[in-house]
């Protein structure tokens, strides 16, 4: 809120708000600002405080005036490396919209999506978040997990694992510790075909850049999340989105990619898919792999939930045996995100490129949350551990569904797993601005959709919306959209 | 060696030896087997135990015979994939060897320079490894580093930076302890145009994938790290090797290049350049920063043996003040490979882009070793530990170049750093397996070179060769090959 008190101005506070926002590009370049008139109304100061605060912004060179049209947000970064040097940089995605054009049904994807991905990071306003991606971290506290790592940070066993680079593809204890939880998913995998990594994301940049090479097309799911469609675009990939439904990819459209384009790969998260939730049926699976046989693409199962759905939850890896799928999953969203631990477990005949991959890109990883994991794992304390989460969320998912409900809103997929996705009927794009101006960061629905294209769903997270005001708060907001 | 008494015949054993030696690529594929007389002789055992070695290892498919030739190993890797899918894969290298027909100049990487890289993170015989890139662990050992841990692994630390994703750009205490030694290098940076990584190495590949597209032409030193050449590669550039001499890169040589082929970037360990241990002077770094701006290509410094020099010592970034390099460094060297911290420092209009980089490809790093780290260097302990090594590595080089010159060695490079660039008369590559028979590794010359040619040089470390011992043997081996 702007406060008349303060020692800043109300234009100095409403210009140092949008240039907070713009910096960290929670404002994408290109997008306008809002009218004078409306900007005013909403933030309740008069029409010559808005002025005076863009004015601010146009000398700060962070907006640019549209004659007749208004004020639009500069591409900043760009802007600076285009004078800098014309020569280098090209933006990756210039590639793809000229194969967009080309070829029917390819989506552009936003340059900004890990921007906004980035803004998810800030911890703002203390309140609790209903767009962030992860358990709160008051929800993950234990006291196992402190006492695992202090397991291993005497004298001799801190020398021994900080003072050499540490295995090429991760701990022996966690990779057999892993190999042990692939197998209680009925998925038969030996530690000889798991690679320890800076947690799932790292895993899904070592498989698309060891399997891909630039210009292949990539079957991803829609709606799904910006930041594997963003990771694909900036390695030069070519995107094809497959509507994602309630039992799993839309086949005939998958079928229809396939002789059009051949793709190379499909990413999936097979159970609680982000941002819906749905989990993938068994006969899905079937007829997704004997596709994936028939056209001759590898599956990448990101089984990021995995600690939140029940062991035999359909999993395309364990129906493939590893043979043309790769499985990925972290313990970011389950144990603790800051220690950036996940793995990848792959056919064999690619154990050693993924391997090269990895060591070309970080040698090797620190060993020391790998073995903290792999005793929580062995001593059965992330068992226990993911149930008690479990039953907690599913207490926090009908409270927030219930309010969800009141305040207007419905589920366009039926409420499973950590996150909603909710149609609010308004466009949340425009909303999310608004939350952020007192304190709440949304998770807007074109955040998912490969194009980027505005929509009035919002994916939010059942741990941090159970409260009323919350809600009282976004019902008001919503009206004024 | 072979042992007559072991449980496995003379032939299992021999057998197994090549069999592990094959399967960690330390014997590349394509390479021929010592023929039956030959290896009998080497290895002091009669020409039938040999015929029935090499023949186990056909019945393994890790090598083919080629009549009239001998035997030579075979792809594994690539033939299952081969077998498993002709369509998804091909070499990254192929690209380059059209490039390198297309372009008279270009090189051609080996596929396996990862795997040798790799054989030297083996642990093998417990003797000091010559042709390690590292300061043995047992010179590594502090007891700050561990106290340095300690301090933040209280419960309630532990759990702050354990369970929330951290910051984007990294620890807050790190990149502002960096920004000071950066300042101390003469280097004018803030913090916030640090970024943390999971080592230098994967600095060098944040870099790499912002900057670059497939297709552009890099400028490397030669000789120069391979793991940086087969980094490169596998991102699909085209690598143009630069001779390195005493005073800095063959500025001729670079000109040329730039004419013939716009490069946009180069990439240069400035400061005890790895292997030679030359340093960059300042007229050649003010010329080389000349033809930057002429030619308009950036330059990465790697000054990954920073501790080691003086803070006076040239550096590119220094000169520049990051404007057209990005300054590239780690710990791995000086305090613990097995913490996988390093870190970048780049001009501000390019830092959003890198910052996008790591996110997409690893999310954030672990801050705990981060903080450790920050400690560390606030507190001088960093400083005063380099010191010791520094004056410890002094004396290991005198003995080291003394053992070397009785041994018939000559040096290519003055003795400086951490490594000694030795002339040895004989094929290394050869030489390197039969050292690898009596438990040593070596670091062939063939290693450091874009084209991997044949190379009578080879790197040592001037840690692990002080003791008369393995002079003895090389000596010996020298007269064999």
């Amino acid at each position: 809120m702007l406060v008349k008190a303060a020692s800043q101005s109300l234009a100095e506070q409403l210009a140092g708000r949008f240039a907070e926002r713009i910096r960290s590009r929670l404002l994408a370049p290109g997008t306008r600002l809002p009218s004078v008139r409306q900007c005013a109304q909403q933030q309740g100061v008069s029409p010559s405080t808005v002025v005076a605060a863009y004015d601010r912004l146009l000398a700060q060179g962070l907006v640019e005036a549209q004659r007749n049209r208004g004020f639009y947000i500069r591409n900043q970064a760009l802007d600076q490396v285009k004078q800098a040097q014309e020569a280098i940089y090209s933006i990756a995605s210039d590639r793809l919209s000229e194969a967009a054009v080309a070829a029917p049904g390819l989506a552009h994807v936003p340059v900004d999506a890990t921007a906004l991905i980035r803004g998810m990071f800030r911890s703002s306003s203390g309140q609790p978040q209903p767009g962030m991606g992860a358990f709160p971290p008051d929800w993950l506290h234990s006291t196992f997990m402190s006492a695992a790592v202090r397991r291993f940070c005497s004298g001799a066993q801190l020398q021994a694992l900080s003072l050499e680079y540490g295995a090429p593809a991760g701990d022996a204890s966690l990779r057999q510790a892993l190999a042990g939880r692939l197998k209680a998913l009925g998925i038969a995998a030996t530690a000889q075909q798991v690679i320890t990594t800076v947690g799932a994301t790292h895993a899904l940049d070592i498989i698309s850049r060891t399997l891909l090479r630039p210009g292949d097309f990539v079957l991803v799911e829609e709606p799904g999340w910006a930041v594997e469609f963003a990771r694909l675009d900036a390695l030069g990939m070519r995107i094809l989105p497959v509507p994602r439904g309630p039992d799993g990819p839309d086949l005939a459209v998958m079928a229809r990619y396939c002789e059009l384009h051949q793709p190379k790969l499909f990413v999936s998260v097979s159970v609680f898919h982000n941002p819906t939730g749905y989990c993938l049926s068994p006969a899905s699976a079937h007829r997704l792999l004997q596709l994936a046989q028939q056209h001759d693409f590898y599956v990448v199962e990101d089984d990021t939930y995995s600690h939140l759905a029940p062991d035999h939850a359909t999993r395309l890896c364990a129906l493939d045996g590893l043979q043309r799928s790769i499985y990925v999953s972290g313990f970011a969203k389950i144990l603790a995100p800051g220690w950036r631990v996940g793995f990848l477990a792959a056919p064999t005949a690619w154990f050693e490129r993924l391997l090269d991959t990895k060591l070309l890109g970080t040698l090797t990883t620190p060993a020391l949350f790998e073995k903290a994991l792999a005793w929580c794992i062995d001593q059965g304390q992330l068992r226990r551990h993911a149930q008690q989460l479990r039953a907690r969320l599913n207490q926090a998912r009908s409270r927030s569904v219930q309010l969800a409900l009141e305040a207007g809103c419905s589920f366009a997929a039926p409420p499973a797993g950590l996150f909603g996705w909710v149609d609010t009927g308004v466009d949340t794009e425009q909303l999310a601005q608004r939350m952020l101006d007192v304190g709440y960061l949304l998770a807007p629905g074109a955040l998912f959709h490969a194009n980027h294209a505005p929509s009035t769903l919002m994916r939010i997270n059942f741990c941090t919306t159970q409260e009323a005001a919350f809600w009282q708060v976004f019902a008001a907001m919503k009206r004024e959209v």
